[in-house]
């Protein structure tokens, strides 16, 4: 067990804000939380650091004076775009976080990577995190396997079984039933006509739009509230949950020896989950999670989506996920801080930069 | 038989340009061709007039000139846009082509018009134009049963089964072969590779671009090339074929009575099929036709194809398209002149202005 102490930092950015939390460690008081409804520009350069430190130093910075803290020891920051747009973080980010906060370790993961370990902490599994898009990823612990992804190439060309996957099959359903063709939803039209009004406008209304994805996505609650009486809304829920599960099956690892958790690199002081309870390489099955906005599906998604995993993921557990992004990268924060980040670097899915 | 003669004026806009033919009546001499790779505009006011008017009276000029006569007494504009954007057009052209081409008769139509007459001229049936697009239109040749039509609605509400329906399902594929995705492809995925480089940097070449359905349809042809050796093409094939012919017969008359066509208004003057060939309502069955670029994908579809019309369109004789928009909207305009218009008025599918 190390004996460092000190106050960690975790960063959310996301398509929809930035969320920063701050945790005393050792400490068992409640996070102290910061959060912006303004999201990271995107430029030129791909996500940009600059906008992100303007919102997340002084962020910090009244964190740690309400904590009566002078720095950060550990930063861990998930973003949304790490990996094809993280080119700017990675350049950036070390020395200004070093320079503007006394950061001495620092881990830049993907917000999938965060989202994973908000979910099921340093334990080997899968995790799929499902809202607008749809990714997900698996990691069995081992340097070599390190981080394996699926889907997340977003709606044209994957997001199979996402918010907008579900809402653009809902939104076709009720065209092919204004046309009377094959496959139609008469109460998915009906609820087309209420949300949008009259099919032959939303062409023009949808396709002008840079939010495309957000507003297909925006369908699909109208998709699980006409399930359970619509044959072809609950045909389309079953076929998310199956393509929710089979990217969940091309991350979880497969049953056999994977890294051992040790109790000193994954104990109670990192704030995780008994590492005896379903660690992989001990005997056990990994454990699978959705997690994302798209749970607010409810049990029209959820019940297929059970019976899905349970047949594409016979080896694996499915489990709750424990929380969320920002709940992982203060989790990757204090495992940094005490030497037990068991979750392997893997650039750039989770770069570790010192 | 109506006596009217003269010269008759047939116009084709679409996305990738605009077509002009001037055509004698009576006459069998080959029409005079123009032809411009320049669309006309989408505006404000939906598709442009004055930017159509600026390509085609000149060019309706220049080949009055080389054919020697003085004046259009009809015209047929057959224009993509002409149902949801063409507002403009229906304002403008009227009284321009009558003061810049003395055009006594004229018809405004949409794009899937001048296709169906292209490829069924005045017989009822059931047209698909498909290439990146796709849209049926079907007609009894009723007034009250006017223009039947399905889909169109483009590439993330429907357009199901056109080159961007079987590009976008081609290149999904391929990404469930990189991810290790059940329903992958590593053919395609080959092709991926081949065609636009590494699979992860593809989503930052695709979705920033304008022209997203093209850049999709693009690969279609790789899914037609795969389809012999690769099961995964070949399902992405039955499928658009099961779309095609769904789309098909969601716009066919149903066998029963319709309009008779008689010999006088069908017969040779008017440069259409053989009237007592398959019109409908004398017992005979109504035709359905596929025209457009997605033909060139080949066998691989056009074999399921074949089979999906006969399975979902029993009542109806597949048929070869006889010719292409340009040829629909001359007929049109001929029927125009001699007072042997069929296909109904019903606007905005199809506005006869005088």
């Amino acid at each position: 067990m190390s004996p460092a102490t000190g106050h960690v930092l975790g960063v959310d950015s996301g398509g929809s804000g930035i969320r920063v939390a701050l945790r005393p460690v050792p400490g068992n008081g409640p996070d102290l939380t910061w959060s912006s409804s303004v999201p990271v520009a995107v430029g030129e350069r791909g996500v940009d650091a600059r906008g992100l430190l303007g919102q997340v130093l002084p962020a910090a910075r009244s964190l740690l004076a309400r904590a009566g803290a002078q720095r950060c020891e550990a930063v861990c920051v998930g973003a949304a775009g790490m990996v094809s747009l993280g080119a700017d973080l990675r350049a950036v980010l070390p020395s200004a976080l070093r320079e503007g906060l006394g950061v001495r370790r620092l881990a830049l993961a993907s917000d999938a990577v965060t989202a994973y370990a908000g979910a099921l902490g340093q334990r080997p599994g899968a995790v799929v995190a499902a809202g607008t898009g749809l990714i997900a990823v698996g990691t069995d612990l081992t340097a070599e396997g390190g981080w394996r992804r699926a889907d997340g190439w977003g709606h044209l060309l994957g997001d199979c079984g996402s918010g907008a996957w579900i809402g653009r099959a809902g939104l076709e359903a009720a065209m092919r039933a204004y046309d009377g063709r094959a496959g139609g939803s008469p109460a998915l039209l009906e609820r087309l006509r209420e949300v949008f009004g009259p099919p032959p406008e939303l062409p023009a209304a949808l396709y002008p739009r840079a939010d495309r994805p957000a507003v297909l996505a925006s369908f699909a609650p109208e998709v699980s509230r006409c399930a359970p009486g619509d044959p072809v809304a609950a045909d389309i829920l079953r076929r998310a949950a199956r393509h929710i599960a089979e990217a969940a099956a091309a991350v979880c690892p497969a049953p056999g020896p994977g890294r051992d958790a040790t109790p000193a690199a994954t104990g109670r002081q990192a704030g995780l989950a008994d590492p005896a309870d379903g660690v992989y390489g001990t005997g056990g099955a990994c454990d699978v999670a959705v997690t994302g906005g798209l749970l607010r599906m409810g049990t029209p998604l959820l019940a297929p989506l059970h019976e899905e995993l349970q047949l594409q993921l016979p080896h694996a557990r499915p489990v709750t996920a424990a929380g969320e992004p920002l709940d992982g990268a203060l989790c990757m924060a204090e495992a940094l801080l005490t030497d037990s980040l068991l979750l392997p670097a893997d650039p750039p899915m989770l770069h570790i930069v010192c």
